[in-house]
């Protein structure tokens, strides 16, 4: 049996070890630089060779003089989410929303309530939380993210994405993208690139607020997803019910095979962070003519956070980034974007 | 076991009917009416209320005045491809071609030769190939479907499509689209909708024209699909295969699951012909707002087919309308367009 729709950015190990590192709060200064002021592309990215790479790749598929001219129709660009757009650490949104929704789920269903894992969770702590094993953590996914109408689902994700807040910034997880990433999807778009989430993260969760925080509308966004099944309520009204059944683990390999099933054709861009990315940029560089692969490196951990363990950076169970993935994008030419020296800024505030 | 990708516009005892109407070949005169030169739209349709219920949708959803306005990114209609978009009788264009496919298949494997089912479809004998079971059928299908590099799937099938003509009219099956149809996909297209196909067929074998023929790209067909499988070839390469894996059924409830999976929003409006696309007309028509469910009625026998067994009409395995479809379309509110009295022709040509 397969847990549903998501956590899955993710070795399913990470969700355990992530959950370990459940911040109490940590509330810690922010970089706040000048908002650009340039009309020029990617304001917040220095000077440099990332910016150059993403430069010439639109430079070198929009011009019709060029070789490597890429028609309009054919203009896809994928981007994983956790660690490539927003903030994954110190564990993926998705699973705080999983936890956090075990109150309302054990309110539904008293019996759960002195039931494992429902019971660890309610008490709230989070030595324990972060003990629970993966079958644990799977029933809790289950529970929180299958069982309900799709209305009913999106509107609750929907809520709580809307007010649930990172404890080191106290601020929304939707305020904690990546400005430059937001300037890429954005001078893309500018140039007729359609922009698309490839997640490992939950296909419904993330359409909920895609196009309000990415600009990106629900059916360019694919993800770990589950199966629905349609049916008709008391009144004879059609609904569709989320099931525990696993369709896509748009993770690893899942990635391309995502592409495949949801877009249908290979993308001329990839954007990723972690060895869950792998086989998306191999797949991208497998293409004829321009392909553009970048990989996030987290190592500014003064303003957001710091591991890899690529390049010396401190070893991490969530968005793992290692020294083989690193080799790797050095001998295909794909571009590592370092946080620290190629981003003048993380976040628009 | 199920069978991947295809044959399923279709209740799979569909198939083994719709075998048994295999042509010979009967070529008969096609109605061919004088080019419209209207710039006014839809140009093929008769005034009547088919056409006005279209006219009239449009002008709610993008009317800004309209309290049944409909945002740009919203606007997305979905299309039946066999029978909505094109001819679907005597048998769905992709079974004929699993079925020209077996040759090739049996050129790789030899040992297929002798056995059956391969052994009849190699006789050319249409009177024993319309008698194979449903077992025998699958097997077919996975045979020319599946457990072949994606892009090689993509090479055949362009090939094929470019160059297999319809029996009764000696033309490309590409040609063979319902010119009215193509008229209301460009209508929709020009007041700012989205246009997607959603059909019973393989998603993979319909990605493969869909763009050339109804100007809709890969990533906007909905179909039955196959899991593929990401792997690397001798030299490393990244590539994809076809799995014979079913992921999506896309028929009957199907299609609203479907289009939840590879779109993820209700359309505001959705064309079908038969029972396979009930269920996508109530998930569309349960939405708020203007909603436009229409279903292509086939009555026309002289320039086309007739069948149902809706209204009278001669019943059929393939694309079958029922009268209860029919009943239904009446209690709800959804307009049954008659290809006799609503179109003025049915092709371009």
């Amino acid at each position: 049996m397969t847990s549903d729709d998501l956590p899955r950015g993710i070795d399913r190990r990470a969700l355990v070890a992530g959950l370990a590192l459940l911040p109490a709060a940590n509330p810690a200064p922010i970089f706040t630089p000048a908002a650009a002021q340039s009309g020029a592309p990617l304001p917040s990215w220095n000077d440099g060779p990332a910016k150059q790479a993403i430069l010439d790749f639109v430079r070198a598929t929009t011009d019709r003089a060029s070789p490597k001219f890429v028609p309009p129709e054919d203009r896809i660009a994928t981007f994983d989410q956790d660690g490539t757009l927003w903030v994954e650490q110190p564990i993926y949104t998705q699973v705080v929303y999983c936890l956090d929704r075990v109150p309302a789920v054990v309110a539904q269903k008293p019996e759960l309530k002195s039931r494992e894992p429902f019971k660890t969770v309610l008490s709230g702590n989070h030595e324990a939380i972060a003990k629970l094993s993966l079958p644990d953590l799977e029933e809790i996914l289950m529970a929180t993210l299958t069982g309900m109408p799709v209305d009913v689902f999106q509107a609750e994700a929907k809520k709580w994405i809307e007010s649930a807040k990172h404890p080191r910034w106290n601020r929304l997880y939707t305020d904690l993208t990546y400005q430059p990433m937001q300037e890429v999807l954005q001078y893309l778009r500018d140039n007729g690139f359609k922009t698309y989430i490839v997640t490992g993260g939950g296909q419904d969760f993330v359409r909920v607020y895609a196009q309000q925080v990415y600009g990106i509308p629900p059916e360019q966004v694919v993800g770990t997803a589950s199966g629905t099944k349609f049916g008709y309520d008391k009144d004879g009204r059609p609904f569709l019910t989320k099931e525990p059944k696993l369709l896509l683990n748009d993770n690893n390999a899942g990635k391309p095979e995502g592409i495949h099933l949801e877009i249908g054709r290979r993308p001329h861009a990839a954007f990723g962070n972690s060895t869950g990315d792998r086989q998306m940029l191999e797949y991208t560089g497998a293409g004829d003519g321009a392909r553009l692969m970048m990989l996030v490196l987290h190592d500014d951990g003064q303003h957001e956070y710091a591991y890899g363990p690529a390049h010396g950076l401190p070893d991490s169970k969530v968005g793992t980034f290692t020294q083989a993935l690193y080799d790797e994008a050095n001998k295909s030419g794909w571009i590592v974007i370092s946080m620290k020296n190629d981003w003048k800024r993380i976040f628009s505030f």
